[in-house]
């Protein structure tokens, strides 16, 4: 199999990580984030939904992975470490009452002589569970435990040209993705069957490029559920007079480009005619001042007086730091763009801008994902950034 | 919104919980696996990637669930609880460097004067991650905590007649996108082209059932990747000669019905001729022995016996109780098909069966998800339980 990056990049990040392990007197690193993971190994399959992991020692050049034993030769042909470095433990582990694979995992690490050293986890990543880190903390009672929570994460942060290649592939599944979203809208189709068509888009691709499986599904509040952004899609049937809220990634070796725009079904309410302009200055406002040198809080602070002049406030984060990811989210958890975040923009962060309206009973998201320039910002989908309108008068299924 | 279940159902399910919570002496549980929340209050949304809670008091009529801000909407319209007991946390709590969520909870339970009370956790499961565990346990000195991994999950583990109709309406969606998945194979067309094919019939659904997103999504490892259960597709075109191994799940009201089967792109070789009808034949013995009152690991001993008969093993486990559930993992945790299993079959109990044969560099699955009848097993799908052929030859693209 080929790797996505070549193995040049894979010790470029390696040693970033322990750079970082060095500044936190962390000597051994234990990775159970699977974008991490990824990251570092190139390590890619679904099974983190039993306890794996990947150790970093901060004296070796190859990290180990130690996963499930169906899932070692996934690991020998999507990574870049060495076979021996792969090790498996038997199937009696996997979801047992008597055995647990922190227990297997423990005991290679004493054998290999780590045992009594500075060891870093993941404490606070979606995988790693309060028994894990019990039974680590238990079986190694000579080591020194330390949070390593975000660490590779904030290696990530700043992505390579090959990654930013990687994100503009996105960009182009997401654009086409909503484009199929959107134009399959009309009174009377259900809200599922507007997910198939958009699912279908997202893990089809382009014909040069196959897409893959986002971190997230589509979201698709419709109606006074758009209030809700979080609910899944329904079959309930799209209502002429409804707004439908489309929030989806392209997703491209694991890289996400996330995408959300606004649909009115039939001519929009006064208050969504009111409220969309100011959405739309607001993220104008906010991409034009980005550059590297702004922090993320001033980036909240310049979206806050724009859409002050209006009347509105905003109580949730705008956006987030995004790229590589698996379920259960394609941010990465690092900056937020929120009142107060200290992090400085560099040249290719990327960020999702969604600087959604929620009200009572109805809300508004149009979205972009951007990567910081040498002196700008820039988007990554061309999609239209407008509320947009199905006006169900138009049989060729054209926006009117 | 109208729930999945009659309010009756789930107060059911909340005495049995409570039941079990009174045996091992916990006073509060603490719920945060998606499938157990949505189990006994009918949650359900996309927001397991931020912290989130149901809290079952034993002496309380009603859970309390407590999460994002806005997420709490959600909360109201999907669950049988009141609103009063919705509780939102302000959104500086999320992926904060500062502020955890698991304090603002800790902070809750101590206003109710449930801080000095037997605690359970669900210590092992997914999205309770090492540090809220601890935080819990910090800011809640004077409580005493227990570890009640899977004591919901259990409860779960026999089904009502309500949950099994939904199983059989995700047995429809299952089957239709196996059809669609198998019947897009030829050579030339891209691994991501039938995965788009298959996610777009499983979140469609049937005209009167719409589709859900499930848990895993749809794996398809071919040719010498038939080895490796857990790799998702490539945009590698397929190649007459090889196998796919196509698996997947319908999915409705969040309850699963897995399905696997193998596909051979041309006439399969000499290898998976000999394999298939062992494989098939171990299906039958277990599925005709599988009754009330016979265990597990007897189910296992019975499949072990019958391909040992011609010379096979299999190191891993056979099979898992299945239902509800969200990503990453369709399965229950709770009883895996495999030696030495205690768990004693009873009537409405479901289990996915996926003895799958890997060896070096290919494998062969087939699997049925089964309900336990009054006096037997029934099978959830009608697909047919065979090796599958696709004849390139065959310009229609029927199987033939």
């Amino acid at each position: 199999m080929v790797l996505p990056f070549d193995i040049v990049e894979y010790q470029k990040r390696l040693k970033q990580t322990k750079e970082q392990m060095e500044s936190r007197g962390i000597e051994v690193l234990l990775i159970t984030d699977p974008a991490n993971m990824n990251y570092l190994s190139g390590y890619d399959a679904w099974s983190f939904y039993v306890h794996q992991m990947l150790v970093i020692l901060i004296d070796e050049p190859q990290p180990l992975w130690i996963g499930r034993y169906q899932d070692a030769n996934g690991a020998k042909v999507t990574t870049w470490i060495y076979d021996e470095n792969v090790i498996a433990y038997p199937d009696y582990y996997v979801h047992s009452k008597e055995h647990h694979p922190m227990e297997f995992i423990a005991d290679i690490l004493k054998q290999i002589g780590q045992g009594c050293r500075n060891i870093g986890m993941e404490m606070d990543h979606y995988y790693f569970t309060g028994r894990a880190s019990e039974i680590l903390k238990k079986s190694l009672p000579d080591a020194h435990f330390m949070d390593a929570t975000l660490l590779v994460n904030e290696v990530r942060m700043v992505k390579s040209d090959q990654e930013i290649e990687y994100m503009k592939t996105a960009a182009k599944i997401a654009d086409s993705a909503m484009k199929m979203g959107v134009e399959s809208i009309f009174p009377g189709v259900r809200e599922c069957d507007t997910a198939a068509e958009i699912s279908y888009a997202l893990i089809k691709g382009t014909p040069e490029y196959g897409g893959e499986y986002p971190a997230i599904v589509p979201l698709l509040p419709t109606g006074d559920q758009t209030s809700i952004p979080h609910l899944t899609w329904s079959d309930r049937p799209f209502v002429e007079g409804h707004a439908v809220i489309i929030e989806l990634a392209g997703c491209y070796k694991r890289y996400h480009v996330p995408l959300a725009r606004t649909v009115s079904i039939g001519q929009p309410n006064e208050k969504m005619k009111q409220v969309a302009p100011v959405v739309l200055e607001g993220i104008q406002t906010v991409l034009n001042f980005a550059k590297p040198g702004v922090t993320c809080g001033e980036l909240e602070e310049v979206w806050r007086k724009t859409i002050k002049k209006y009347g509105y406030e905003k109580e949730a984060r705008l956006g987030y730091s995004v790229g590589l990811n698996y379920p259960p989210d394609w941010g990465e958890h690092t900056a937020s763009i929120r009142k107060g975040d200290p992090t400085i923009l560099k040249p290719n962060m990327t960020f999702h801008l969604i600087p959604a309206l929620w009200f009572d009973t109805d809300g508004i998201e149009i979205s972009e994902t951007f990567r910081v320039t040498e002196s700008g910002a820039e988007c990554f989908t061309t999609y239209p950034q407008e509320l947009l309108i199905r006006d169900h008068l138009d049989l060729n299924g054209r926006i009117s």
